[in-house]
């Protein structure tokens, strides 16, 4: 009977992939979105706010994520028969937003979002079926200035939250320039788009895996295919070895050009020799030796030469494509842009080795990765990597009107930024619990709460004990547990001589995790003060 | 076949009964939210932000609206064949939280949530099927400090966001009580708790029509029914004279009382005559005598009288029944904590008047009501009204644990209040739109963007015109519809000779509005200031 009457109680559990958040887990979260909001609204960018709820028809299928397609939605049927579901990221809402009030909005219209989005996939471990985004999107520019705008907006966000110059890099790449190169490498013919897309598929997927394969593995990737240690077999997109090659050499010298960028006197001071056994940074030399003769009153920036020499590698590459050539004029003036702003390669770069997003973007690409190291969870350093991504993505709008609207945008990774703040000690978490005022006479409540009142009219952090008061370790015991860093204490003597304790609970630990003897004397740890003085006395204390 | 193709687009729309926020609509409500957050910290309580998705199984069915018990939620099943729904409050949540993190959470738990909440019910106008609440809950707690704390809290809230004393007021009353007038009218029979409910429902929606009905509608609804004016017939609860006088002194004396504890000095200088044509003020006015006597030296506070006047009152009229006393003597102590802590009548007072929320509560009960007159709809005065209730529900966690925990809340009507703050004009709606760049020459966008960036770093709202720049009316419309104070403007004449012109929109907006020619004069609409000065001169303009 007992037994039967408990099995028809309610489980008390959250739905699997779906967690709570407590205390500094909100605030932290708050103090991160506050800041970003900040810089956002410095840069013109209005606050949007969507419902969770959408037609399915009006959310479509837009997941940037090219390996998870068919991932799911929360959807239902509603009342009327119309198909409703929760947002899947926070663009599909925008696209909506932006053709149905397109004649109020103004154009260029500037505007980000922050909240959850809901992803109806297995849930695991550290990944949840709610999470937050952070997004900011101009829709209806076409220029690559608003590109632009929008890597300098994500460099101010980052270094605004906590993220250090040199803790981040942003990097910019061109989905044009990778179809210029795959034009020319043969796995792409702009007169049928559809071809060789299973091939360009699996190049894709073999650059986005350069880090953890290297040069060996992403080459047999573009060849015949790849066996990796556990003696399983990746099919390759089968190029030829000429194929290869040019898919290659657009995978390294971007990244060698960019290393050498870092110093760039020892660039320009480069030997023959050198030059020599690096014949992929030859066109950067060249173009960096041709621009400090041209104007020689004044050094080119680093930014500028990595950006010339990127771009002249890159230029070279995507030679035939006009696609690829556009791509190619495209990032030059993004760092022209840049430049003119003050954002060096220190901080945002033009990096061909991005292609995250890549299918699904249509222009310009960014991705913002943090650089310092951290330890995995098997205790191995490795870089922290990315927590922002974005891109330029024309056809969204179209999908409602017929007519396309140019649209550009960044979303960062909540969560993963957050990680990272804490990682590095950089989130606010909240140092001190609210002063405890505990409760030693149940009939005199009426007195603790003036107390407790005082307090927080003092503007202090303060709570009344409101449990059960009879033992009074469990008051303590609370106090504790609430990290509060004062008790306040009177009893029915304290009372008629006009006079509380105070109990330095921050002390008390102190000692409790080995103060010394001096220090325990040096600083009483309870102290008893007039009553009219408590406000006083407990700043003095907290101070 | 083109029509075809246009049918099958989506349509952009939201859903029935859901909107979107825009620009001030997000920032106000943010910054009413994060005063009220501060508040809720100052005293002590931790966010809690709980996932948007909970199980059908811990949801449960414990919407506090009498009036629409069926009220849904929109659900769907899950793969794993789990029913899962979205959240309809912030308290059902809160529950299943507190069973389930028992063993962790601080006891007693002091939490506030703010987000929002979904309906699945007809929309109608004004009314959504997602919005947002705020609420504030301290679970654990048996003891009334608990509930006066909240009190307390509430009317902290409002203050803070700018409703100024005088304008709202904290009502309290206790569901005890109710059901001791119920006891006492023969209505409740405590030994059979279900007999008269159908009469007890009928005299709660009598009681809760006071306002709009007067007392002879109330009183008609008490006995056989009432005819309303297009002739349509409300059955009565089929009271008798003697029954239904009880109830009406429940409702009246009260009433009466407050008012003329409002005038203090006045209501103990009442004389016989007055006292005779208000007998339900006697018992208050011999109460405030014997405690003035009773402590000369001390003059009683307003507070503390009029509490004692609906006290000695709702005492009376619970005459006999247990709980009804309990109720009575918990308000008691509500109100000399209140008290204790200084919240006089002027914000929170005992009034028995407040049924909404009795029929879900099962003691204290609150609702901050705003005093002041707005237009409504129809262009008539009226009173503001309700924007915040709460009270005490110890049954909630039961279901999850079978342990009953004690529990005592707050909800803020976050758009009502929303509403009233923008009614009075003091939501901070934004003032100033951002300064715009525009872009008179296509091909010198790197200057314009020197110069956003410049006016951003000073921590100016600043935008580079990021349309087509072909058309320069359309440039100035568009800084016009961003509110813009300035627009920056350099040809390349300007250029050449290393200016920038400022134009004064903010002035132009007056000039349009008919300033005076002496105004036109005082002040220049443009003005041309070296390229160097453009920030500085930019900052004078707005100041």
């Amino acid at each position: 009977m007992a037994k039967d009457k408990a099995s028809r109680r309610p489980r008390a559990e959250t739905p699997k992939g779906f967690r709570d958040y407590f205390g500094a887990d909100v605030t932290e979260r708050k103090a991160m979105l506050d800041a970003v909001a900040e810089v956002y609204h410095r840069y013109g960018f209005d606050p949007l706010e969507t419902s969770a709820v959408e037609t399915v028809e009006a959310l479509g299928k837009f997941l940037p994520d090219v390996d998870r397609p068919n991932e799911g939605v929360f959807g239902w049927q509603d009342e009327d028969g119309d198909w409703l579901a929760l947002r899947y990221d926070l663009t599909a809402p925008l696209a909506r937003v932006a053709a149905q009030f397109r004649n109020d909005l103004p154009s260029p219209y500037r505007r980000y979002a922050m909240g959850p989005v809901w992803r109806n996939e297995k849930p695991g471990p550290g990944r949840f079926r709610q999470f937050y985004q952070c997004d900011a999107d101009t829709v209806g520019s076409a220029s690559v200035a608003a590109d632009a705008e929008i890597c300098a907006m994500l460099s101010d966000a980052l270094e605004v939250v906590g993220i250090p110059r040199g803790d981040y890099i942003v990097r910019v790449n061109n989905r044009k320039v990778l179809n210029g190169v795959m034009e020319v490498a043969g796995v792409l013919d702009p007169s049928d788009p559809a071809k060789f897309e299973a091939e360009r598929g699996i190049v894709l997927r073999a650059i986005d895996k350069i880090d953890r394969l290297g040069e060996t593995g992403v080459r047999a990737l573009l060849g015949s295919g790849r066996k990796d240690e556990s003696g399983d077999f990746t099919k390759g997109a089968g190029l030829s070895d000429d194929q290869a090659a040019i898919i290659m050499s657009f995978v390294n010298a971007p990244r060698a050009i960019n290393e050498r960028m870092n110093d760039f006197s020892e660039f320009l001071s480069v030997d023959s020799e050198t030059l020599e056994a690096h014949p992929e940074a030859r066109t950067a030399v060249s173009i960096a030796r041709a621009w400090t003769s041209q104007s020689p009153s004044e050094q080119p920036s680093k930014n500028r030469l990595t950006s010339l020499a990127a771009i002249g590698i890159l230029g070279d590459l995507v030679k035939g494509s006009s696609q690829g050539q556009d791509g190619v004029s495209e990032l030059a003036q993004i760092a022209d842009y840049l430049e003119a702003q003050g954002y060096g390669p220190d901080r945002i770069v033009v990096d061909p080795s991005v292609v995250r997003g890549l299918g699904y973007y249509t222009g310009p690409v960014f991705e913002a990765e943090l650089t310092f190291e951290i330890f995995d969870e098997k205790g191995r350093k490795r870089q922290f990597g990315s927590v922002a991504g974005g891109g330029r993505y024309d056809d969204l709008v179209k999908r409602f009107t017929g007519q396309s609207v140019p649209a550009t945008g960044v979303s960062i990774g909540v969560d993963r930024l957050l990680a990272a703040l804490r990682a590095k000690g950089r989130a606010g978490a909240e140092a001190q619990g609210p002063v405890v005022v505990t409760v030693m006479d149940r009939d005199r409540m009426g007195d603790y709460m003036a107390m407790v009142g005082e307090l927080r009219r003092a503007g202090l952090r303060a709570e009344l004990y409101l449990g059960n008061p009879k033992n009074f370790g469990n008051q303590l015991k609370y106090a504790d547990a609430r990290k509060s860093p004062v008790a306040v204490i009177q009893g029915s003597d304290e009372a008629t001589r006009g006079v509380v304790v105070l109990k330095d609970l921050v002390l008390g630990a102190q000692i409790a995790a080995g103060a010394s003897l001096e220090e325990w004397k040096s600083r009483p740890a309870q102290v008893e003060v007039p009553r009219a003085d408590l406000v006083r006395a407990v700043q003095d204390m907290l101070s």
